[in-house]
């Protein structure tokens, strides 16, 4: 039986940097496996549900919130309820259409509370939420991105790309991205938590969007360098059509280490199946301080999905490991 | 030191019928008075967020069930934060602008779990909510009424205004409602409700809109006239700009008791400076059957909303006598 199937969680702070659904399967493998466990979210959707409140209210977009909060609730009747209704969408040929119902509650909390922190608590606690989750930043964000290949008329020119769904959709190929504003105030519970943690768990997910927005934050990055915290980057099971088109393991790496050239890391986590050189990309995880560690992590329905059990239970292999 | 202060509630099973701000006021009060407290609410608003709801989705409009529940919020930091959240209207020049957020997450259980009461029944315990809240029937309706003066070409002819918002704010005098459909499903729990009960309370609250609508619909007027509850009336404070205009006290009761000539009532509460003629209210309430209770209800302030605390002494002055 699997340490996680177990249940005796590990007495270990865990921090998981991320967003979206790479940030849910973290969340959904760590609840099982750590005791105290914290997520830290990008805020620079602008697309769908969200993208319409952030320009309506000004507000930080929520759906990256929502999505790690209901990852995160109740394991009965009363936490899954009310994560069916945060995950909820209205659908229609109205206003409504899309909206997804919680984040529509952590915008009225927010305006209710004037405080994004504390509403996000109080989310948490409607769900029985095993753990915080915690925005990287109070101010919303826009991604930057330059990428080469997305002007038909020249293949080789360098263009601009703004907004996260823009960059996650580009025909081009990223080669650097920025946010903006360039130093927004970061969570200082966030900072806080990267500080105290053990663990600070990097990925899955979206690798310009979701994964490396962490590490363009200064203050942010800087927390996360000098903390004493391990590091792992858990890498994704396969490139992104857009952001990361033919990238190889390594490559992944490769970029997230050009944007944050100081960070040294303790284990690049990668799922058998996506490992296509295992010397070079072991010689890569080397080059960044990091030992490799391969498992079977995939859901293995052929979908790119990360398995949380499988993923818990290779958390659990060696997050306990002095 | 009055009961409702003292906190002995009375051990008895009352039923509310109203809807809206009036409804608000009963609940507010019966809270304090007995230990077992159902509300059941008028479907028939097409206003509003309400309105737009009903009309995007087709659903029951939820506005009124929303303050029902609010008003029965527990006691709490934990009942009255959510009671807030529910009660949040958005402000913006976008889509979401005056919608209600108790609105859309009591329609969200609406869709999610298709169980009109068990929805209900999810955020009442959300906000540990002291009674229960139910609609008066689990399809929308729609008030139509027949209106005098309303067209200004000849101010002796019968008009008929259809919709709750319109009938609310008509310029002419109403003379009779009635609701389309004309015999809709009642709901269930609702009728079960008022067979199970000690007492019935009627009002107050807009008189058109939100008392006489549970008396027209068939189903419910044959549980109210054949429980063996006792009923009682509360009578509004001040005739209503646009729909009760000029109608005195014992005018409300006729007008209530021509559209439901069989009900028998046992008491009709009045504030004392709403009385002009007491003799007359009095000869009214009893040809229905009822007793005329005076007593100071009104918050005291000029405007005409009755204080819970005053209400709810009222209330427990004659509920508990056998």
């Amino acid at each position: 039986m699997s340490q996680a199937a177990q249940g005796d969680a590990l007495d270990l702070r865990v921090v998981a940097l991320g967003g979206g659904h790479g940030l849910s399967a973290s969340l959904a493998a760590l609840r099982h496996v750590v005791k105290d466990l914290t997520a830290v979210v990008t805020v620079a959707d602008n697309g769908g549900s969200s993208g319409r409140l952030r320009r309506e209210f000004g507000v930080l977009p929520p759906g990256d919130l929502r999505q790690a909060l209901s990852a995160l609730c109740g394991d009965d009747d009363w936490g899954r309820t009310w994560a069916r209704v945060l995950q909820h969408r209205f659908a229609s040929d109205g206003e409504m259409d899309n909206h997804a119902v919680g984040n529509l509650l952590i915008v009225t909390l927010w305006q209710l509370l004037g405080d994004h922190v504390g509403a996000l608590d109080w989310v948490g606690r409607l769900l029985g939420a095993q753990g915080r989750v915690l925005p990287m930043a109070v101010t919303p964000l826009d991604i930057v991105a330059q990428v080469r290949g997305a002007d038909p008329a020249d293949r080789d020119a360098l263009t601009t790309v703004r907004g996260q769904v823009q960059v996650a959709s580009t025909d081009g190929q990223v080669t650097e991205v920025h946010l903006e504003p360039a130093d927004p105030p970061a969570c200082v519970e966030a900072i806080a938590a990267i500080h105290d943690a053990d663990w600070v768990v990097l990925g899955p997910g979206s690798w310009f969007t979701s994964v490396i927005p962490h590490l363009l934050l200064p203050e942010l990055r800087r927390a996360l360098v000098g903390s004493t915290a391990r590091k792992v980057v858990t890498l994704n099971l396969e490139p992104q059509a857009g952001e990361t088109d033919g990238f190889s393991p390594e490559t992944h790496l490769e970029v997230l280490a050009e944007h944050a050239p100081d960070l040294r890391l303790d284990v690049v986590l990668a799922d058998q199946g996506s490992v296509v050189d295992h010397d070079q990309l072991e010689a890569v995880a080397r080059s960044l301080g990091a030992r490799l560690v391969v498992a079977d992590l995939a859901v293995g329905d052929g979908t790119p999905r990360h398995d949380p059990v499988k993923l818990a239970d290779a958390y659990a292999g060696f997050l306990g490991q002095a």
